[in-house]
């Protein structure tokens, strides 16, 4: 089969196809967008740049057809019998693997990808997701606060847990490792494990409410998986994994495993591929890649702070998480990356209540320290939810009022 | 510390610094390289986007220093300190993690990194390497011939293994499944090992050569350690990966788990973030992390053919595979995607004798079939080595004169 046979504008998706679709940009403008997206198509099912000798006539029905073609974005359906059930590395490779190199496109995009109602089946989702994580919590409703200890790397185990104390005590539901702290010598695993929850518990019986350490057990498939089990044994409740740098393999095995766990996952290397708008795969398609796996709470961006991705994407990428989706549960989105008090009025109305709202600078960089930095970034969502500005809300409340002066308006 | 706190031209670099080489272009062109660069020392260590109240004394020891800024392109050390030795995917989180989606960076391309020859030792290399792989294969120096089952996905079992018995005995020391090909119902794994090994022994019995299948465990981490295991029970001698759809740690699980198999590194999915030359991660670094990972055999590239990396790029890869690295074996270089025998004397120039030179269309697609096209591939190879031109040694050797009638010459 050539490039173009699997263009077919006249096909009709099946119920059991998965769609994908692809924005392409061939290297030489003069081929036509049948041959480039026709390429896409082959590329990522039964074909090849030259007609071939073994091809048999019973696998005709297993050619990828690309049905939409509309300026540059593609379309393209997949028969079912192409993918291996509830092997999603697999799935990747088939639809976001080889066709990236193709020399004959100047860029590919990934955009979206719908799987068919039965491969959505083949995989867990969440086992908590938001009402688990809700549920573990005893939050019901308003958004969730966290923070991420800093300076990202460095502290000693010790002042460590002393932050994650401060944090609590001060409001914060949730503390989370950073994503390059796994067991460095300056603050080890398992010694972290046992003094962060230590201080967890003390900050649990002093403010009544409950709180969460997000231990970072990202390594070696083996070594994580140990990680993770230390965490349970230790009376911890979630798990954080680099579901990129670990990879999807190592995302399904942590699932799979069973752990009473809530599955925490940190995005790092993601922009290094959903980035440039013309090129890679969209955060979008990493979004409900992770929620098929099983991730219980995933950053998602934010759409203000030091990140890149403006609010569309942010919200593309928001229901991706938690849209309907055969029933699995829904991935509660996070918000990290340079937010402070200021940004939450902005947060809540992308995101609404379901969200984690994550603050490290924005919480260590007030000018009181961590506690008083965590009790403005609570007082900022308790304004919001009581419909109040902020500027009103601080009049009352000093440690927003310090927040607010402190972080610039923009 | 503020982000031009982690610039310092006078620092020089410690034994145990590891240095990375990163491409930077800021979003606002009126900032400064050294607040840019900066910024990236600062998020890949200890610092985020404004001061904070937690840091210590004891920690600024941790900060990476950017000490070379010259156009755009900045060098960065980073202490041991910084780094799980042997943990891959939390080195990658910090070097290569949230770095590239700062919003303040227009593009950002981490091109190099050399990791401190202790923290190199803390990762196996590979088990075979180079010299193991022609042990196996007992051939000393040739190039190594292979191809990959085609049409990629939808044969059957009987046909695929069919396939791969006319490759072998047409003259291919390898057969390959294709990237995407895992357990689907149509060529199930167990039923596949099973038959293409059977024969493979046929295939081995009749020419008295050595030949190897490369059969994909790509899964989820345990079920690919359970096929990796079934392959290594039948006899098997490769187990292929595709190392990035799987991910760093299941690859360091596959390789840790000391089965007496080569391990064979697909890319997928690498060109979403390699292929443009401002973004992302360049395929070098992906090279000498598959080389510390273990990886035998890795895909690095034709320069020539299908996919889209010049020669420049792919001698870069052939050097980070089998350049000295404190002790670690070389990893052998795989050309594959498009090629046909036409391409075989400047493969053998650009990438010597070390080399599998892999062609799937090249081979399938020869007008007389997979075992002729087989031979035309090793007649390609025996020309070169014997220092004649293709066209002159055709004109003895009918498949290939066959092959190059067939395939353009461009």
């Amino acid at each position: 089969m050539k490039y173009e046979d699997f263009f077919n504008p006249k096909y009709k998706p099946a119920p059991s196809d998965t769609i994908c679709t692809f924005r392409i940009e061939p290297l030489d403008s003069k081929r036509s967008m049948q041959w480039a997206a026709g390429g896409v198509a082959a590329e990522s099912s039964i074909g090849t740049w030259t007609e071939l000798t073994t091809e048999k006539p019973y696998m005709k029905q297993l050619a990828a057809t690309v049905f939409e073609l509309s300026n540059q974005i593609a379309r393209i359906a997949y028969p079912i019998e192409l993918f291996e059930p509830g092997n999603l590395p697999n799935i990747m490779s088939s639809i976001a693997g080889n066709v990236f190199g193709l020399g004959d496109l100047k860029y590919l995009r990934l955009l979206d990808i719908q799987l068919a109602p039965q491969l959505i089946k083949s995989f867990p989702g969440p086992a908590f997701g938001i009402p688990g994580i809700r549920k573990v919590l005893k939050v019901p409703k308003r958004p969730l606060v966290g923070t991420i200890i800093k300076p990202k790397l460095g502290l000693r185990t010790k002042d460590h847990a002393a932050v994650a104390y401060s944090a609590w005590v001060g409001g914060c539901d949730i503390v989370k490792d950073d994503e390059n702290l796994s067991s460095q010598k300056f603050n080890p695993f398992e010694k972290r494990v046992i003094e962060t929850l230590d201080k967890r518990d003390r900050a649990e019986e002093e403010t009544g409410d409950r709180k969460v350490y997000l231990i970072n057990v990202t390594a070696e498939t083996k070594e994580m998986l140990r990680r993770a089990e230390f965490v349970e044994d230790h009376g911890g409740r979630v798990a954080m994994i680099d579901i990129l740098t670990c990879g999807f393999s190592a995302v399904a095995t942590l699932r799979n495993q069973g752990f009473n766990l809530i599955l925490h996952g940190h995005r790092a290397m993601h922009a290094a591929f959903t980035k440039l708008p013309e090129h890679g795969i969209a955060m979008p398609v990493i979004a409900v890649v992770s929620r098929l796996l099983g991730i219980d709470q995933l950053h998602v961006g934010t759409a203000v702070g030091k990140m890149s991705e403006d609010r569309q994407e942010v919200e593309t990428n928001i229901r991706e998480c938690t849209q309907p989706l055969q029933g699995l549960l829904p991935t509660l989105p996070v918000a990290s990356g340079g937010l402070h008090p200021r940004h939450v009025p902005q947060l809540i109305d992308i995101f609404g209540k379901d969200v984690v709202i994550q603050a490290g600078g924005g919480i260590h960089g007030h000018p009181r320290g961590t506690e008083i930095g965590a009790t403005a970034m609570r007082q900022a969502v308790d304004a919001v939810l009581e419909g109040q500005t902020l500027s009103n809300y601080a009049k009352s409340h000093s440690p927003l009022a310090e927040a607010l002066q402190h972080f610039p308006s923009n």
